[in-house]
């Protein structure tokens, strides 16, 4: 461990021990995943679906054992500081999670999951949200009762009790108070640059043919600018794109179209953000949860911090502008950076979040964010989902989604079961314009280097600013000490006025 | 389970679902090593070799806890009966196998082997058996220390309780006596084969050139003709080919060279008969011990059947020799079936096993199979073991090795650890032999089928005599049931005068 052990910690010792058998069997998760997505033949999945379930069973069991809470009871005595006291107060945190749930409950929740996305797919194929909705009012029903038991074990609220899952420490009233700053603010300003993208030609995308293997090797070209070490990750391609694997073997996928590589790339690029982010965990405290990537609102900044901030830099769009010509032999205006640009700072009303632009896309998270509330308070029945949906997303968007597909039936969350997830997307976005405005403040020639092609300098500052806090400080301690601010809206209210409406 | 239940079988029901679980752990193994094998990137090793310890770990102590030996006793006590009988008495033979050797035994000997194994390497690379003798020695040692006590618990001999890690309950008199057969058989036949082929001409080698896309797509193929369904299974390329997986989901590797595809396209076959096996055993024996493959006697003639007899018949010849010409666009006499049957039963007195014909194989193995139990036995030491390897090669085959790559360090076996394995080779040999003339009997339309591409006959033939029996009953009542008779040597030297000495 990182730092000297000055005393007896026979306890802690032993949790170590521990954990580090569970970080294996994660490790282990993690590749039967991988390959399911990626590699195996259909036929396989049943077997599949077994072994990751006993391997899923055995992490649980590991963690829940009666032992477990003894362990934690002797090591809260036991003269542990500094970061193995955190990295303890990290066990303490994952084994409430684990143990606060009774198991029939988990068991209930997980065939009400599968049920319920099983007919979620039918009911999106037919655009038709009655088909699915008695599965997601028991997996709303049950997360209710999730959400109360873990309430009670974190001393937290039950909304905070389920975002703990994937921000940990994350705080309602934080949220609460910068979305509602979003909220009156990115309105005025969406009509303002609607305004102003109306008044100019409107952008050319690039023509193609662009081949499969010509995309895949500029993809290659373009991860390892980024900083991707193929020596210790791979890039293969999925039907949905993800950043998996462990620190030491990333494995990121992506989807290529022959019809285009303006959206692919971008993709690549998200996905090494992740990437880099797990690369660059401290290898100090590889297999303990300190040494563990903090939460989603960190994640997603740093491959939207990739993507959004650096990758659409008119430096960087410049050099991808010429790399991509040499690529696709392209030609025409249609290919020159100004283009690129306004291609890529396309902003419009629309239905789907994942095809939101950035100033867009904090809205579709807000509507998602009140209503996955409510469902959980009870404040909303589940039959009025739509109904409900489609109000706020007039109210917030302007536009009244035309039926359930491109309304509430679009995102997967809830209908599997995760609720509280929401959020940190653009919490990630909003990390991610503070971090990138507080690396070019730390180091002014980030950006030129971007303009040639050299992100070495970027990857400098956010390797210890970022990627080694690991789980070793909370998301806004490590903010604060990066920035010197917590999570706020003003990097991120800035870069948008200054990318959509320059002077 | 097969049969119905008519008793109270608490215990074995518990068992049952211990070797679930168990199962499930070791499929997971197989996903993980064949990532290793053919995905992984070089940087992963060491967070792989860690998870692939944890589950090896985690699978040990799932079957030599205190509880297991709890079980099996009461189990002994229940009154299961036929197959479940038979499931039972393999669980036995397992744990038998996990609990004999004491742990620190089983640490000693698995950091043995590492080590030789890596040294082995560099002496094999510099031809110098001084350099891996004190590691060698030392996994000898620990080896008789191994077969000492598994021999005790299992009531054989030491060889036999190494042998039984591969081929449950072989019999060393019976090895004995078949492999006598063959050594006082084979040098005749031999010596009447190179005659035979002295006075023809030289068989020629069709030329390429051989892309490796054309030799990947005709593997495809022919393994489709065998009756490989890509639902379940996959073929990619590594340096080392195998077969890995589970029956639903079959992992065939394959290696190609630009140079020839005459070696390659056998490989695949080979490779092809052992997953063949795999998925053909019995679904509603998955997950239990009685419901894998029998072992490597039988497994290995799997793999022979297909790529010895079927496919080295006049017959399949032609066949490939029409798809070959196709998917490589080859023309001239080198192409001819006649030319390709000479060019597969080219026969020499070589060194090198792997590189072996039909013929001098099993006198390779002879050698190691008489050194193995000398080495085991104490009545050879290891510091003499390359002068007795090119004193016994010289009695067999009439040629004298000219160095230790070409005589002792030419397979890993030995330094990894495994002593016993070698006569699986050769027995699987007869096995494919025997196997293969029972199924002409039982259908003789299956040769002609097979000179059309079509092996639907020949696998409707194994599915029910060898696939199905999984280790449902032992490999010699499983052969007797097939054939008629237990593992001999009358088809396998019947079969090689046939094709070696044509009237």
């Amino acid at each position: 461990m990182a730092e000297a052990v000055r005393y007896q910690t026979p306890a802690l010792d032993a949790l170590e021990s521990r954990f580090r058998r569970l970080s294996s069997l994660h490790g282990a998760l993690g590749v039967l995943g991988w390959d399911r997505n990626v590699m195996m033949p259909s036929g396989g999945g049943e077997v599949r679906a077994e072994q990751s379930a006993t391997l899923s069973v055995m992490a649980h069991e590991m963690l829940t054992a009666p032992e477990v809470s003894d362990l934690l009871a002797a090591a809260a005595d036991e003269a542990a500081s500094g970061d193995r006291a955190v990295n303890l107060a990290e066990m303490r945190r994952q084994h409430a999670h684990a143990t606060a749930v009774p198991s029939d409950l988990v068991e209930a929740l997980s065939r009400a999951a599968s049920a319920s996305e099983a007919k979620w797919r039918l009911a999106r194929a037919k655009s038709d949200f009655a088909l699915v909705r008695a599965e997601l009012t028991e997996v709303v029903r049950l997360t209710r009762q999730e959400a109360a038991a873990k309430s009670e074990a974190l001393g937290t609220s039950p909304y905070e009790a389920l975002l703990d899952q994937y921000e940990p420490g994350g705080s309602l009233p934080t949220i609460n108070a910068l979305f509602s700053v979003l909220e009156a603010e990115l309105p005025p300003i969406l009509e303002a640059v609607l305004d102003r993208q109306s008044r100019l030609p409107a952008p050319q995308a690039p023509e193609g043919p662009f081949p499969v293997a010509a995309q895949r090797a500029l993809s290659r070209q373009v991860m390892e600018i980024l900083g991707f070490d193929f020596d210790h990750g791979r890039l293969d391609e999925t039907l949905h794109p993800f950043c998996g694997g462990v620190p030491d073997d990333v494995r990121v996928t992506t989807r290529f179209s022959e019809d285009g590589f303006v959206s692919g790339i971008m993709g690549v690029i998200h996905e090494t953000g992740h990437a880099l982010y797990e690369r660059g965990l401290p290898p100090e405290w590889r297999n303990q949860p300190a040494g563990d990537a903090r939460g989603m609102v960190l994640h997603e900044s740093q491959s939207l911090l990739m993507e959004m901030q650096a990758s659409r830099t008119p430096e960087f769009l410049s050099f991808l502008s010429g790399i991509a010509r040499t690529a696709f032999g392209g030609d025409g205006a249609a290919w020159e950076p100004e283009s690129l640009q306004r291609l890529y700072a396309h902003v419009e009303r629309g239905f789907i979040r994942v095809e939101a632009d950035e100033i867009t896309y904090p809205l579709h998270v807000i509507l998602r964010f009140r209503l996955e509330q409510a469902l959980l308070s009870g404040d909303l029945q589940v039959a009025d989902l739509p109904g409900a949906w489609n109000e706020l997303h007039t109210k917030l968007l302007g536009v009244t989604p035309p039926d359930d597909v491109r309304g509430c039936l679009q995102d997967i969350h809830w209908y599997d079961g995760a609720i509280g997830y929401f959020p940190t997307y653009t919490m990630g976005a909003m990390a991610a314009a503070q971090l990138f405005q507080a690396a070019l403040r730390g180091d002014p020639g980030i950006l030129s280097a971007i303009g040639r092609g050299d992100f070495t300098g970027l990857l400098a500052w956010l390797r210890p600013n970022v990627h080694q806090r690991a789980s070793l400080a909370s998301t806004d301690e490590i903010l604060i000490a990066a920035t010197g601010a917590p999570l706020g809206t003003d990097s991120f209210l800035a870069h948008l006025k200054r990318r959509y409406l320059p002077e």
